[in-house]
């Protein structure tokens, strides 16, 4: 076998060219495997891969297009070679030959009315492209991966600070005003909305919700990385916030690989002050239940779709209780019970911390003061060594009470009380008057009580509720129940500043500027959008890497 | 105020004692607090913490009595420490006289129909305890924590070749035989089994059971530390053995804080082997969606009570597929989708390796060769710097399709395939030819094409899953569908070493030894249980830790 190489210095080609040309290469006679790619450090690692990298190929760098055809004979593998510039050119005469800008400016002039614009062009130069389109006012569709985050955070704040999303980058996919950008199903309109920050996730949605029947009204891509720390959840709120006002959305379906904590805490605490009913799924993220007021919580892309439909059928203002100030102190004798609560607080109410932390950055230093959302396991063994267990002896307990009442942080005093054999044959007799104590020294500090209990419980359930009742606490039976209670009296809606998205952008025929693949393009026309294409090119001449600093410096500068 | 210290070197007194005398002290007339504990360093913490530990207590040690006063005047708190042995001589004289047995030995003798041993003495003597319960050929409940996990593994090692279980160490509850141990709610009995690594875990779902009208067949403890990776998991697969031999067991439900993921994917297998219904409820624990086959996968503690009580009433035989050999190898072109998929598979298949994947063991060392179980997603930058989406060009799926056809050890291939505006016109086209080729090639190789879409989709959905089906692959249009059947498929149950336990030890009425708390013994006494206590002290005589020590040399030495 024969392996050839050609390099094209500092020529571009877009992906789908490159695409095309490789499969033509490969299917001429006697080429036994042909690979045409931009010769990123990437791309050479593929070509490898499947033994297609030579040394000259290796020298090749990223704004150089790299062809290589591997053949029987030599002569098989230069006459492949000698047919490039007659391929290229062939593909070049089969494409419309309508004017083209060359650029977003270029493009506006042409259609004045595009609010939105789709950049898909290689990553090192799209937050360029994107800023520009912020600078004229547009919504960005950001598909290109491999920008840096430092751009994104940047682009974002931008964009909020304008009213303006910036849906990705690498945001595979979005449905507004009934036409799909990138890659997307063809999905009837309806009551459902969708925010995604992942791909597939909102295309496996909203097929979902098309094939049972429903349908979208619209459906918002972030990118994969809004819900990391360090951008924050910016367009998901942004978003969000968008569903929220719109008339045209019954319920809302918020979907993501697993986010950080405090982002998801951050976006929970919003969906949950919107009232419309959100169906959760941030796959693998572990649930804090099935349902926490007017969030719900899937077990499955799929299950959202179905939920999500069932509650458009069924949709009623969630009851939106006006918060209090304050901290919840859970003082708890059973482990589990702990964990669980603490699993489905930690979505809504952050900053949390335990002794018997879910994550590392959750747990207490100092297990004997709380701080923040507290929730202490005081059966582990930092309390239980050579003492009895606090199912049976509150001693530690009715301590702890009195130091969180003495914090004037403290909201809200959560205490299980499990009944049953073996435990503590009264322990209402020793919480009881604690509590009303309490109640008296804290006007503003709720107690609740979460009774784990039988009616044939030596201790008594009915007059164990009774005394903890009179007392002032308020009971429950499941933690579902008490998680549900304390995050909608203690979670507080991130403060959305910026300007917020106008709604008639949503309301219009969607109109759009495609910069990038040219499919893309293709694929609005195709659905009866509005658009125009710009012709891109990397920059002209010499160093583009330059180019790209040169051209992020003077927006830096701008902005 | 006064600070008086008295230490009692030497004596011990179990925490029941020693809390009734603490409380006692601190209600004496001038007296504002009092401590009472074995000087234990985390006793002299909580002392600390509390303002009651001076020089004096300080310089005590972990099995000297340790006395605390804090008091108006050196008076009070002289005539409060003055008055301790009265007042332990009181409670004395209240305790029953019966002859009480001071070894296990003896109780064995006194109750010979007593197959169980109820241990709650302190950690550094429970491991001997239990040592010789198991000798004596009992089931080990141990109640007490603050035992290494050495020992624990070594006693549930013991306890498997024996076909003996260990319940615990820091086994808080368990009912056997409608019989409550430890702590434990009062329950009616009935169909739905139980096997818990958490304490008021057991406790929520037992009482949630019978709230709901249901019954407990038997409910088993392990011990919070029995599913993490050292232990393996040993008495929740024993425990889940018994339920599944028991005709009295219709439904089983499964409760554990977060497992390790290996623990997880061993009893998974195994539950998902036995065929009967199992409701799983690992408490934070991502669940790879709402139900695997005979697996469901609750949200709650409260829901898992629910879906047993549903599942109890209408219980039918699950589908146990002869499983086959091979692994499963993921090709996706959608990110979520693979995450998904990856979720959904790695509760029952191990190990599980991706480029993208879950946690950081399970990350492939080289993302160009697959291994074990193998999820790629190709729309990774790994693959697409400067090159199409895969959901554009199945050029990169094709190539690795084929070698995954050359390792042997591949046994079932899967496909994503997303439809919608965007991707490939037609991906069936590319894909199913190759599909069908490796069919030819490879007859010992299942092919599984998920494929999202809708009845709009450009491609054709009809036309595109008729293709694949032509071709022989196995289509699903949810991931939950491709999970049950790579789960169902490729999912081979743990070997179950060691001897089976012998069920009649459950379906005797219960008889039990109890070492350490009082009031376990009361309790089991209080139920109608047989039940010998035992008057257990320390080993005599000077260095107790030393005895411990020489104990444990001396059972290993006879293991």
């Amino acid at each position: 076998m024969i392996l050839k190489t050609q390099i094209r210095a500092g020529t571009y080609f877009d992906s789908v060219v490159l695409m095309h040309l490789q499969r033509s290469l490969a299917g001429l006679p006697g080429v036994d495997d042909a690979g045409v790619v931009m010769a990123t450090p990437a791309n050479q690692e593929l070509l490898a891969e499947f033994e297609l990298l030579s040394d000259e190929g290796k020298a090749a760098g990223a704004d150089d297009m790299l062809i290589v055809v591997r053949a029987e004979t030599e002569q098989a593998a230069a006459q492949a070679i000698a047919q490039v510039d007659d391929l290229l050119k062939k593909r070049r005469s089969n494409v419309a030959t309508e004017f083209r800008p060359h650029s977003l400016d270029g493009a506006t002039k042409q259609l004045p009315q595009a609010e939105f614009v789709l950049i898909s062009v290689p990553g090192r130069y799209a937050a360029g492209v994107a800023e520009q389109a912020l600078e004229l006012g547009k919504h960005v569709f950001l598909y290109s991966d491999n920008v840096e985050i430092a751009d994104e955070i940047r682009l974002k704040e931008k964009g909020r600070a304008m009213g303006r999303l910036v849906m990705g980058p690498d945001c595979g996919t979005a449905i507004l005003n009934g036409v799909g950008l990138g890659f997307a199903n063809r999905v009837r309109r309806g009551d459902i909305g969708v925010v995604a920050a992942s791909g597939t996730g909102l295309q496996a949605v909203t097929a979902g919700i098309h094939n049972l029947g429903g349908g979208v009204s619209q459906a918002f891509g972030t990118g994969g990385r809004d819900l990391k720390t360090d951008v924050g959840g910016t367009t998901a709120l942004m978003a969000l916030n968008v569903l929220a006002r719109d008339d045209g959305t019954k319920v809302i379906v918020l979907v993501s690989k697993p986010p950080a904590a405090a982002v998801a805490a951050r976006l929970l605490g919003a969906a949950q002050a919107m009232g419309k009913p959100v169906v959760v799924q941030f796959i693998g993220y572990p649930p804090p239940g099935r349902q926490v007021g007017n969030l719900h919580f899937a077990a499955s892309l799929h299950e959202a779709a179905e939920t999500a439909l069932a509650l458009a059928g069924n949709a009623e203002g969630a009851k939106v209780t006006e918060p209090r100030q304050g901290y919840l102190r859970g003082l708890f004798s059973g482990g589990t019970l702990a964990y669980e609560m603490m699993l489905g607080v930690q979505a809504t109410l952050a900053p949390l911390y335990s002794n018997t932390p879910i994550s590392a950055d959750q747990k207490l230093d100092d297990v004997f003061t709380s701080k923040g959302h507290t929730i202490i396991d005081l059966g582990e063994d930092d309390f239980t060594q050579g003492r009895l267990h606090p199912m049976m002896d509150n001693d530690l307990r009715l301590r702890r009470l009195k130091e969180e009442l003495e914090d004037p942080e403290t909201g809200l005093i959560l205490l299980d009380v499990v009944l049953g054999e073996g435990a503590h044959p009264d322990p209402a007799s020793e919480l009881a008057p604690a509590i009303a104590a309490g109640h008296k020294q804290r006007k503003d500090v709720e107690f609740v009580a979460l009774v784990v209990g039988t009616d044939e419980d030596p201790q008594g359930l009915d007059k164990q509720v009774e005394q903890l009742e009179s007392a002032g606490a308020r009971i429950f039976r499941t933690t579902a129940g008490a998680v549900e209670y304390a995050s909608r009296r203690l979670a507080r809606p991130p403060e959305m500043m910026g300007t917020a998205v106008e709604l008639g952008a949503f309301q219009r025929p969607l109109a759009a500027i495609n910069v990038g693949l040219e499919s893309f393009y293709e694929s609005l026309k195709g659905q009866g959008a509005e658009a125009v294409h710009v012709d891109w090119r990397p920059p002209a001449g010499g160093n583009e890497k330059l180019m790209g600093i040169l051209a992020r410096l003077k927006t830096t500068a701008n902005g």
